[in-house]
Formats: C-alpha cells, structure tokens, sequence
C-alpha cells in the first residue's frame, strides 16, 4: 500500500507538469513570451513570501496562501485560463475547473486529495483572510508585468482603464497597501499612455 | 520609510521576474522546449509539499523547504544554470552565487536580505534536514523528466549510466524511500536503451 501511495503522488507530480504549458494573455517582464501558470505560480508564491506584512490581516497564516500560490492553477489543465476582464460565467468557469480538480487531485491519495480540494475551494471563495490576500497577490502579478511591458495585455485585450481599475480594486480586500501601490501604476500608466 | 520598503520588495519582485528566462538542461514532460528556472522552482515546492511524509526525518519543517525550493535558483539569474553533470569548480560555482545572492537579495529590505540569503545559505550547505530533503527534490524532478522524455537531457549531454546513479545517490541523504524510486526508474531507463 505504501508503494502505492507513492506511485500515486509520482503520477500526480507529472501530470501536473502540464501547467507549463497552459498560456496566460500576460507576457512576462522583457515581453518576449506569453507567461504560463507554473512560472506564474511560482511568482504569486514569490510575493506572498516577501510581501506578507501588507496584508490586511495581520495574523494570516503564511503558508497557507503560499501554498494556495502554488496549487489555485492546476485545474487550468484541464479548464483552461480564463482572462480576467473576458466577462466569462462565473458558473460555467467553476463547472469546468471542479471537474478538474476532482480529476486532476483525485490521482493522489484519497487524504491529499481531500486537503488540496478543500484548499482550492478555500481560495476560490475569496472568504478567508488568507484567500483574500492570496487573490490580491494573484491579481497585483500582472499589474506588475503589465505596467513593466507598457500594458501589453491590456492594450491587446482592449481593456480600458476604468475596467483595470475596478477588476483590481479587489486586491484591497487583501491588502489596502498593496491596492493603493496597484492604484498608483494603473493611473501612471493612463498618464503615460499605456492604457485607454 | 514605509513605502520606501514596498518600493525595494516590488523592485525584488520584478527583478525575479527574469528566473522565467533561465532555461535547464531538461525539458519539460512533452519534451516541447527546455524547463526554466522559474517554473522548476514551482515544481519543485509542489514536490515539497506533495511527499514531505517520505523524508527521512519525519519531523522536518516543510514550510522551510518550500521556501528553499522557491528562492534555491535565484542566483542563477546573474551565475545562470550550472548542469549537474558538468563537473565545473564547485568553488567557482560557488563564488559567482554568493555575490549573485549579495545583488539580487540585497535589492529587498536589509532584514528580508539577511533572512533570505540565510535560507539559501543553509540550502546549499545540505546539513540540515531540511537542506538535504530540498537537494533530494531538486534532483528528482529532473530524473522524473528524463525517465518521461526517454532519457533527453542524459542523452543530449552523453551522460552515461552510472554518471546517474552516482550524482543522484545523494537523493538518498533526504529520502531514502526516494531515492529507491528513482533508483528503479534509473535502472529501468537502462532496460529500454534511454541511457547507455
């Protein structure tokens, strides 16, 4: 049984290295590429990391929103990544992404599975202080990347200013520090041009 | 001074941002395009997090080794990735990630400078528990790529078979369960001619 297990987790482990290569609509810093989930991940793990005496919660419990960093995209193997500003049904996205975690999380043991379902629907309900700073880190990475590329995604995608502004005041349900940080590049980024 | 502090971690932030352009020896599972940095710190960390039960000390601090996973690399945006069969100076490794440590850490507040160059100090000591597990996954995550890819970064550089099992012996010092793992996947790799 213990062999088992293993074998479980291994399978797990490169299943889940799809994640690099679900494409999001942001380009990373010196705009060569499209960024993908994993790199992302690893970025949104990043921030929580150094960035966690902004939250708004000052008892939030660290490791559990880098953890949420880790592990809130791997249902986009199966489902996709939906752009944030496309208008997508809420509903529709989270059929498709609760199939995909009961697959994808169902090849581990029947414990882990439980523990990683119960933390992606943590993080997904946005209802936690650590959820709702995990979604603020999750929503300031491409503010960052898009105010550093001079609003790549944004002007590709369309995306008129008072849209970034009010998709993004969410990030103060997590952080008011990190939103008025977030506020200030998004209207540089009106005066410099780089959005409508 | 305040935000002055947030100025130099989005500052940090950004500058990691470039850990998306370092690219490995190993592809990924689909053998498209080689790994990078950035997304094989995430797999690593989720490695972490996935078979923490199957270290050799049962009372290891994973959060500790998540981290190690997330920051292990940095360095390497200023030394680039060194291959684990190279056979290149240890010393001269070593010299050129001490003082790519003292840059890139040392864009971030003096205590978070201190704090994270402590942690990937102690990440390449493997004295620790937590260091020696952090080497194990970090070596198993491209035997698990290779074994997928049929052997390709083993192939590509000529590294013979019991290259592979010395180098990678070592996993054995964090997780002797896998260690044995990877060991049959080694031998295994043999059989079907992935490796001479």
């Amino acid at each position: 049984m213990a062999d088992n297990k293993l074998q479980q987790q291994i399978e797990f482990i490169i299943e889940i290295d799809k994640l690099k290569s679900i494409f999001r609509r942001t380009k990373i810093s010196n705009a060569t590429r499209y960024e993908n989930d994993a790199e992302h991940s690893w970025h949104f793990a990043m921030m929580a990391l150094i960035l966690k005496e902004h939250a708004n919660d000052p008892d939030i419990d660290i490791h559990k929103v880098i953890k949420m960093g880790l592990i809130h995209d791997i249902v986009e193997i199966d489902a996709g990544d939906t752009f944030i500003y496309s208008g997508a049904s809420e509903d529709d996205k989270y059929q498709k992404e609760r199939a995909a975690a009961d697959r994808i999380f169902g090849l581990l043991p029947a414990e882990q599975k439980e523990e990683m379902i119960a933390l992606w629907l943590e993080f997904e309900a946005k209802e936690t202080a650590e959820a709702k700073f995990a979604a603020a880190l999750d929503r300031l990475g491409p503010v960052l990347l898009n105010y550093k590329t001079q609003g790549q995604s944004w002007r590709e995608n369309n995306v008129p200013a008072d849209r970034v502004l009010e998709v993004n005041s969410r990030i103060g349900e997590g952080s008011k520090t990190l939103w008025d940080h977030a506020k200030g590049l998004i209207e540089d980024a009106v005066v410099k041009g780089y959005i409508k």
